[in-house]
Parts: C-alpha cells; structure tokens; sequence
C-alpha cells in the first residue's frame, strides 16, 4: 500500500490530532490563607462564595506518526474514552472546588485546572501510542488558556 | 428626507431589534418540595447539591417602527444598559438559587430564568419607546429556551 | 410554591425549547425520471453519482407550558432520546438516499429531509406532553431550511 | 413518485430557505439636519466623521412550497446569484453612506439598510417562484436587525 | 516610507497568513486488506460501505515576511485561488476515496487528506514566495489534525 | 500548600493565557508612491477610496508561570484594560489609515496593525510580569494573521 511508504521515508511524519469535549461547572476563586476582603480584593467578583460557573470548553491535541494500517494517529474514540472517563465525568455538573478529587485543595483558576487535566491524562494518552502536545481550556468565548507540558 | 417617507406610508414598518449579552452562573434545579433521592431522579446530575453552572447567552429582541430622526428603533446603548443594569449584574458570576433577588422562591431552570428576565425588563422596554418580542437563552450550545411573553 | 401561580393566571405561559443534534451523512440530488444530463443539468455538482456529503445541524424546537414541579417544558434528556433513537442513529454515518427507512423513494433534499424528520419525530414528542414547533436542519454554514408542519 | 403526494395532500406544506451572505462595509451614523456636535451627542462613536466599518452577515429567509420535481423550494444558486449581484456586489467593501445607489439620502443604520436591502430583491425572489420572508442583518456579535416586510 | 524600515532591521519579520476554505466531501474508512468485518471492528460506523460525508473546514497558514511595497505577506487572492483550483475543486462535492487524482490508492482518514493536501500545495505556495506552515483540517466541530510537514 | 509545590519542581511550568477584543474600523490598502490604477490593479477592492471595514477580532496571547498566590498568570482584568486602553479605545469605530496614532505613515494591512499593536502592548505585558507570545487579528471569517515577535 502507498500509505506504508509514509514509514519508509527518512524524514518523520509527524500529526496532531485534536478532540473537543465540554463540561459544565461551578467554581470561585480563593485563596484559604486570605480572609474575605483579600480575596474580594484581588479575586473580584471571582470570588463569589456562593459560587459561579462556567461551560468549559476543552481542547485536547495529542500527536504521533500516522499508523499505516488505519490511517490515523490513534482511534478517536479511544482518546474520547479517555477525556469522558477520567476529566469529563469527574468535572460535569460538579464543584470544582469541592466534587473534583484531583483538584483537592487546589486553585480553581483555569490555568491549574489545565495543569491538573494534563497529569491525569498524559499516562493515559502515552498508553494509547501517543504523545499528548497540548490542553487548551476555554472559560469564556474571551478567555483560555493553553498548556503544553 | 426620504426616511421619514417610511411614516407616511399606510403600512407599519415593523424591525426587529436584538441585543446578545451573556451571564457565568451556578445553579441546580431542585424542587423543595422533594427529598434528595427524587430529585436526583428527576433532576439527574442538574441536582447536585454542590452547585454546577453555565455561561448563559441571552438575546433580547424588541420591535418598533423607525424613529425618523435617528434610523433606528431605539438606542442600543439603551437597550444593553438596561439589560446590564437589571439582568447581568443580577445574575453574573451569581449563584441563581441563591444570589438573585428577582429568582427567589422560583425554579432555576431555564424556563423560569427566562419568564422571570422578561417581567423584568418587559417595562423598562416599554418605557424607551419598544416592544419586547422575544427573549432567547442559551444554557449550552445544545440547548436554550424562547419566550415570547 | 410561586411557580404554581404561572398555572393559576388567565395568560398561558408558553415556552419554546430547543435541542441541538448532528450527523454526518451522505447523499445526492437525483431524480430518477431523469437521465444523467438533466440531473446534472438542475442539480450541478450536487448530482455527483458517487456522493458527497455533510455535518447536518438539526435543531429540534418544542412549546408547551412549564410543568410547575420540575420549572421545565419537558425533560430535555426524553427529547434527546427520542431524536438520537428516531433521528440520528438513522442518519448518522449513513447515506441518506439509500441507507435510511424513512426517506426511501423520496428526494435526499434537506427541504424533504426536514419534512420526513417532522413526521417521524411528531407524534412522539407530543407523548412527552409538548408540540413540536419547527425543524431547523443546517446542510452548510450558508444554508438551511426550517419546517413548522 | 411519492414525492408528488405533496402537492396532493390538502395542507399546504411550507418550507423556510434561509441563505446566510456576508460583505464589509465602512459606514457612519449621521443625520444631515443636525449639525456635528448633536450628531456625536446622538449617535456617539458611531457618527466618527471618518467612518468605521463592519463585517456584515445577512440571513435571507424565503418561504414556498417544495417543487415535486427537484426537492427542493427554489434554487439556492439562484438565490445565491440575486443576492449577490443585487446586494453583496452593491455593498461589499464600500461605503454604505457614499457609494450604494440605494441607500442614497438614507440613514446608514442597519434598521434602514435592511428594509432597503428587501426593497431590491423582493420582486425578483417573486420571479423565482418563493416568497421573501425575512431578512436578518448581523452589524457585530452582538446586535441585529430582522425585517419581515 | 516607514513600512520599509522593517527590511533594514536585523531581526526577520515573520508573520503568518491564514485563509480558510471548505468542502463538503463523502468519504469511508476502510483498509482494502482487510475484510468487512475488521473494517467494521476497526473503524466502527465510519467504514459504512455506503459512505458518509463531512463539511470539511481547512486552514492554511502561510509564512514570510511583509512585503513592503503592499504591506502584507502574498496576496490572499492568489493564495485563495491555488487553494480553491488545486484542492477545493478536487475534493468539493466528490467522494474522496472514488473521485480525488490526489487520493487514489490511499486512506481516507483526515490525517492523510491533511498529509496530501500538503504535498500539492506546498510547491505553489513556494512559488508565490511564502512558505507553507500548517494546514489544519476539522472534519467536526469535535475533532481536527493539523500538519506543520 | 500543594500549589506552591509547582514553583519547587525543576521543571518550568509555562502557561499561555489569551484573551479575546474586538474593534470595529474602517480601512483601505493604498500605496502612496502608487497612483490610483496602480493601486486598484494590486489591491482591487481592498483599495476603495471611499473606504470598507471590519469586524477585527484580536487574539492577545500571554506566556508566564502561575503565581501561587493566585493560580493564574497575570490578572485578566489588567491585561483586559491594557487591551482597551491601548489597542480597543484607539482603532474601535475608527479609521485605521486616518485616525489611529501608531498607524500613522504605515500600511493599513492586517499584517502591519497587528506588528504595530505588538509594539504598542508588548512592553505594557512585560510590565505586568508576564511575556507577550502572540497576537492573532482576524478580518474576516476566512483570514487571519498571527505576529510572535
């Protein structure tokens, strides 16, 4: 087959593969060493006790050589078993601050969420035969951030 | 000038006016009148007692004929201040059950926020010299509600 | 409880609800009482005898008052179930000219679609207590058609 | 064909067509009987003497009966070529106050722009066989205007 | 002019172009090696024999630095324009394992189509005097792969 | 706390922050050593005297290591009013080649804006204690350029 010369070339054929999944949760930004005021202060109406929250769109790209048998990096659904067991039914519908067992005492801010995503999912996507390259968590249509290890 | 030509014609010139703003906000939907496990029936993971919550998108759609002087129907500095003022600032970065002057003792879901926004803001419509039409909310790109009063 | 005042006023409250689905599918324009020439003739490239395809956006809209115990219309997980059941997993990864019951002998147009979709759907929704209101079905970004039955 | 049942059935059976259209324009907000200062007190930013602009999204709803012998109501590239020639080709990058013969001595707002827009090319959606509906004019994210003749 | 004084500096001015384009394609994943049941195993509803079909969306990002006699990197009309002769006519409206010169003999997944579309474009937009960067192309709104070469 | 471990690891933990603006401006591309045929045979209709717009969206994007007072970057809010008070309030519903300072004697291209907008903020984000990455500005729907400095 053609797509096997892809392997026989020097050069790497190297792709990223992106997969969007959404969850809808509730959060407020604190910092337990401050007292109310401070957090008010510097937090803004992030703060808010009586929570807030967000439909938090995320962006998975993993990256990898085209396997010549499929034509794919990896199988999709594979990578969207993953998202869905380990970061979407632990964040769907939940507090971030309170329902999440690997936000545990840990900032709600986006950027940590990011961090925190990536450690329970990077061994898992290394196991599919695949690198993970990049988490981007939208907050808002005007606000995201990006993560790359 | 040939705008105000619109006026004098025998047909109404009727436009409709809208306006997109949009709310970060915790909810849950939980009846009172029911104990934890029913409403965990009914309600699924919308009920978790911990809050979850959404960037809500609301269009505002209000009707009128054009003012002669100004090639608009209203002001849409206007309109967006009073949305801001009796409807962002009520419910952004808000807990919906708790938080909202105009939503308590009512259900948060989507249906009820959007009767509620309309009797709102329905008067203050009325007063820059419009019709409300519509109101649209948008709970997740998957779903949102329409009331047309 | 005040959401049951809604059902006490003179004044029905109607609310419209909508759900959002997809599917990806293949299909031509074809009449079969043509020859090739004229098919390709009034359809163009959308005649290619080989398919080509799309990602259909359905927008299901629903009416019906607000149940005064769960503050919604309808359950939306009862709607999604009806059209992943009845509508997507018929269509989904499928041909529309070929592969699907419902529009079997008749044009894969989304102007027929939309119709066979409404047809298929009704009845059904309407044991869930609510009317369906419109179809809204996406073939492109610059392109769809809705249906009010 | 069963497709022809259609036409046989008593209930008419109306389908919406919508084709989305998009043109960028430089424009200012400015009534010509008012001198510059009441200009700026009324229409603020928007009547900047040296214009601003916009990326216009138009939304073109037609409306009529499915033809038995194509599926569909009308011709989308038919459609397509009227608002093209018609409208895009008139506006798109001009400037609406200066350069558009038929918004000359109009107000640039998109209230009037969209009533306008109907003027020209309802008669020759007529000729296509379908009614003109609507049409929803996008000046920005957040604000537009719908005009149902 | 000022705009020249951007050569004369030290540091290179790069800048990165993108222009989207789309097609609607039909398509299957199918490995001819195997046989119809490990296809299906494999590639689950997308190896439906009678295909299925996507709105494709394809970003092209080019390279270079600004041109100071136009104040921009190439014309975007000619990039359009090989993109539109060289890969939208290709693939628009066609089934990409049947009817693409590009594609005989090799996988439909989108991470070849990707691969592909790279070695047509790359040489004509080196010939325009940019280099080509990456092409991204969504087949979802749920998933994407990007090829940087 | 567990936050404050990131800072003892060995390894950088870098996080890209973005923010989303938008402004609405009038342009033409015109070269001033050119006459007017000259400039209408390179930038055809970009090159109206009379002027068009757009809808720009910018895209900021902030590089820097999370606080482990806050769990974020930088504050949005300062970054946002960087973003207004330098970029939005200058170019917002104004004329990019007539109006706006930093543009004066320069091309009015989407490559140099957004060259000319990195000079503007990027000493303001370096001031924030965080680096400038990116800047995307798009024009339109179907382009885009990205500036890295």
């Amino acid at each position: 087959m053609i797509l096997s010369l892809y392997l026989l070339s020097n050069k790497k054929i190297m792709i990223y593969l992106t997969r969007r999944e959404r969850f809808n949760a509730a959060h407020k930004l604190h910092n337990p060493d401050w007292d109310d005021q401070k957090n008010h202060e510097v937090f803004g109406k992030c703060s808010n006790p009586n929570w807030h929250g967000h439909n938090y769109i995320m962006y998975v790209t993993v990256k990898g050589e085209v396997n010549p048998e499929t034509g794919w990096v990896i199988d999709l659904k594979d990578l969207s078993k993953i998202l869905k067991e380990h970061v979407i039914e632990q964040l769907d519908h939940k507090n971030i601050n309170v329902d999440v067992e690997f936000m545990k005492g840990k900032w709600a801010s986006t950027e940590v969420l990011c961090i925190e995503i990536w450690k329970v999912i990077e061994p898992k996507i290394k196991a599919l035969g695949a690198d993970l390259h990049c988490i981007k968590l939208e907050e808002t249509e005007n606000n995201y951030v990006e993560y790359y290890g």
